[in-house]
């Protein structure tokens, strides 16, 4: 059996919808559309939540990979 | 179809109004001028914004990559 | 005797349930699918936990290194 | 049209006054006498500001690049 | 005389208890079996302690260098 | 005009009186003697402080360059 | 005269009694025994200490670099 690596999860997940925490609380949910090595990542169509809350429509959104503890292609 | 990198969304961005924000929550509202692998941004005609409101206009503004979060072109 | 590296140990957990535990106090408990030398994770069948107690079951998750404080292959 | 890099911006505002904000809150406001590529800057004739006010007049100063937020030529 | 350098000291205590110390106040105390570089470590039969006192038997565990303060093969 | 550099403002200040910030809020004043291009600084007969007022008299210091804010040769 | 460097202080330090000073506030006071590019310390027969009192005395101590301030010498 081949090995994987952690970038094949996400390369799995691209165009799908993920969940993408930040370090402060944040997450985002929204369809993943790009990433890079220093895992920066692209969402589009894209909310905002804080609590399990949605605090806006955010559409396109780049986050920057430093500040992402997780992300999870298995929550909506 | 082929498959597109974090910077492109950012590229696709340039000299359209996007919102950046911060580590410490401060946002910037402008036009994107320019932008480098570190993520360091320049925005033109900037509000500085906490909370949502415009604490003061702020005209051209360097933004040090890695104390921002989000990039978002869908937000005004 | 040859000296073993730390990433040895990751390598020999491979497949099996690990917990990772992170610098804001969330842990995730799953199993090890894949790793890399910036010690960026992926399990499959995770849970989230806070201060030991189960708060989501989260599937599979990509967690980024940096975020990282223990990994350990002996708990449950 | 030439495409800027975020340097570029820097180098245009050489010798007038910017303001550079830090992560701690404090500002420096002085002329922009050097920079590099990590964003360190040196400033002339600077004054240390914190919450909008003067606090004292610190002359030429070493601002190192990873402890600032913002570089604005746009502010006095 | 030779000098010695740091990592000198993680090899003599290699297979010998060593407690280590992390930015969060946890700390771990077990057999270091592992190390590298990045001061990534593995422990074998090791304890997490808390204020001095013990919390859990945690067995292996691999500790990412960089949430490390101390370590310290002369404290059990 | 030749440009001029950050280190070029610390090179400037060599054996002179400056002041050393630190992101604690500790400051260190002192003759400067030595610092590379990760900024770690040498200062000899320093006096650390502590909001203004001097707490000891430390002699010869190292300051270890990622913990400094700003390095200021006009302030004694 | 030739211009010394950051590293020649810890050189000249070397098998004296240093006092290194961490970001915690826990500082280390011990033979200075050995140090890397990073900054990684070893000291030998060190006590911790805590607002000035020492809190135990902990023998040969790694002190990882990028959690360090200060490194005096002229420190007791």
């Amino acid at each position: 059996m081949e090995e994987s690596r952690p970038l094949d999860a996400l390369n799995a997940a691209r165009n799908k919808t993920v969940m993408v925490e930040l370090k402060n609380g944040t997450s985002y949910v929204g369809k993943l559309r790009a990433f890079d090595i220093h895992i920066n990542i692209v969402l589009e169509d894209a909310e905002e939540r804080q609590n399990g809350e949605v605090k806006r429509k955010i559409g396109t959104v780049f986050v920057r990979g430093d500040t992402i503890t997780i992300i999870s292609p298995g929550v909506n």
